[in-house]
């Protein structure tokens, strides 16, 4: 009987359960010895003592507060740091009645998706595109019109039309979703013209934009640019950030920044409770101490990791026609492979060598990025990126048809 | 444009953003003298001190991992303290593969509802209920098909006759859920027979019944019983926990406990990244060697407390026709309020005594509940709980009609 009974819940499952396969849970892979496949940020650094001591103050200072329910929206105080962060880094002004706190930015991204998005819905998104939010955005069934990216991000002219297209059929893009700088996977920092025109276009269509920027406040170098959320003034602009890697994914804070009407149906599909009250003052307390020195460190340990990789690829890049981005900030490089390039040879090769990556069939909504991989230099030490890299390349070499 | 843009967002919601009013921020109430509201532990039994020599272990022993991603099923340590938890307090014998980690039993129940409830699904309930999941419940869509629970719990005379009028409409019930310990509100612990009765008609009528139980390690007094998922064997049961009530719902952990075979469609609308680490491993340290000591502790602290509420009330009840509630555990108490009782009277004088309550209406799913109100025992200290329950008693005294 109870056999019979656990196979028969499969009929029961809502629409949004039965879209796709079910989530893989393990991958059975044994570590790599040069492990470039996720964005994970270096262990080296973690403030781990200071989050001890973070700890004790938090327990001192508002104990109860940190061990029961908070805020619906989160932690006023971290709010009110994003804020600090943003008018900082950004020179963005928002105030805290625009954030909202969720469970890491793929948690905020996806509230917005239910928020917005039915079975069926088109959405626009970009192709190459971080595999994270694919999940997520295929997870709510939307119809996903994907538009590719150059060097100056999302290519508005396609964008257009597809809005365009959707007119014609009589039906309405509920959200575009960008990644505005170093790009994750392609690299690029969308250009100033680009952004003022994707808003207007947004605008024009009466749609809403989801911006993603995980990655922001670890720019290497170069003047960061407005972001969308700034250029629209608040109207249609859906802005997602994370504290995953300037302080640790573990603590799992993320947040949505967006037009104060908004929030209320946000929120709607955050549980109930409060998003981790007690990750959230232990993140606030050391951040509001140690922010900008700690983020300084970031970006000159990551840069470091960037040239490194790149040193690492810089022969295969010269003698074969393998291209590489050299993005201004983040995680990760995007890798056009020789033509040519077995690719399953490639993946076997790549494994011997102890090395893994990202395939970039993964980053594209709809089929194709063969020839590309992505490399994330976050993880590992800068010796082993520089080292793995070439090892990499080797096999890369090995691997052409 | 700022202002137009911002209004028209709302065409685009999706069809459960559209369900219902947006959620609710801020309540404007003035923290009461007397606070019987919300299901909040009592401050006095957080372990600060512990937690801080956890963080620490914590650190020391793998900080690099408590910073990071974690599995997508949750922290395995964790897991397996709530199957040694689940050994130690119920003699329920369940593997780390049957435990998917959610922030929050609030946020455990929603996974199970997202993955079998479709807008218009029908939906098998008590009334009353925990007015919590019942806005997850509703927020979902699904058409709730109230039930009455009685003294022996959930009344399955009429689960059964819900279920026979959907067989007849051709209709199935995608989920009955249930509390089965010290039930919030109204206090009753399901029988034995009960239990064994509502998995006969769930398999019987190829449903799955959504056990809730959040309260059940703080038993005052009597034997547990066991659990539905245990009596089902794990055919068609899925049971939800949580750390908030042991240990603070601040860290926001709670679980579901599942057949293997629907753990990956449930993790499938969990969020990536894995919940918690940091959180996790803090509340594993200190649980590990503190549990069982720890819950001790707290069973005679809240038992003291909800003996002080009734003390408070006992006058009312002996000299009205008013009954309460008298649990086995947990943190509530139900009050039938006298015939009579003007119910907008008695919040306007419970307000002038500073004391907070729940009305029983937000507890029913289709209407109902004037006649009763909730209180919890569980946060104010005992001394306040009989004298708050006191001046309660002269508020309702001088609500009768």
């Amino acid at each position: 009987m109870s056999t019979a009974t656990a196979v028969r819940f499969r009929d029961l499952l809502s629409q949004r359960a039965s879209i796709g396969p079910a989530a893989r849970l393990a991958s059975g892979v044994q570590t790599p010895l040069y492990d470039f496949s996720g964005g994970r940020p270096d262990p080296a650094g973690y403030p781990y003592a200071a989050l001890i001591e973070a700890t004790a103050r938090v327990m001192e200072a508002e104990g109860a507060d940190a061990l029961t329910y908070g805020d619906p929206l989160g932690y006023a105080n971290l709010r009110d740091l994003v804020c600090q962060k943003y008018r900082l880094y950004e020179g963005l002004d928002v105030r805290r009645d625009n954030i909202i706190v969720a469970n890491g930015s793929g948690h905020a991204l996806s509230l917005a998706i239910s928020t917005f998005v039915d079975v069926g819905d088109a959405l626009i998104c970009e192709a190459p595109t971080f595999g994270g939010t694919l999940n997520a955005i295929r997870r709510h069934g939307a119809d996903i019109l994907d538009v590719p990216v150059d060097d100056d991000g999302i290519d508005t002219g396609a964008v257009q039309r597809r809005l365009e297209a959707l007119a014609r059929e009589g039906r309405r893009c509920k959200l575009i979703y960008t990644q505005v700088n170093f790009h994750n996977p392609a690299g690029p920092t969308m250009s100033l013209r680009r952004r003022k025109r994707l808003i207007e276009l947004a605008q024009a269509h009466e749609t809403l934009i989801l911006e993603d920027d995980a990655y922001g406040d670890l720019r290497f170098e170069g003047d960061p640019l407005p972001s969308l959320y700034a250029l629209d003034d608040g109207a249609c602009v859906i802005r997602a950030g994370t504290l995953s890697k300037i302080l640790g994914p573990g603590v799992r804070l993320g947040w949505l920044c967006a037009p104060e009407p908004m929030i209320p149906f946000l929120q709607g599909f955050n549980f109930s409770g409060g998003v981790s009250p007690f990750a959230s003052r232990i993140a606030v307390y050391f951040l509001r101490n140690h922010m900008t020195e700690h983020v300084a460190m970031l970006r000159d340990l990551y840069r470091s990791k960037r040239d490194a990789m790149l040193r690492g690829l810089a022969a295969l890049v010269q003698e074969t026609d393998a291209t590489v981005s050299r993005p201004e900030g983040g995680f990760f490089l995007w890798l056009k492979l020789p033509a040519g390039t077995d690719c399953p040879k490639l993946a076997q090769l790549a494994e011997a060598a102890s090395v893994r990556y990202v395939p970039g069939a993964v980053c594209y909504p709809n089929g194709g990025g063969d020839e590309y991989i992505r490399l994330a230099f976050s993880y590992e030490p800068a010796e082993r990126c520089e080292a793995g890299a070439g090892l990499l390349a080797a096999a890369i070499r090995a691997a052409r048809a």
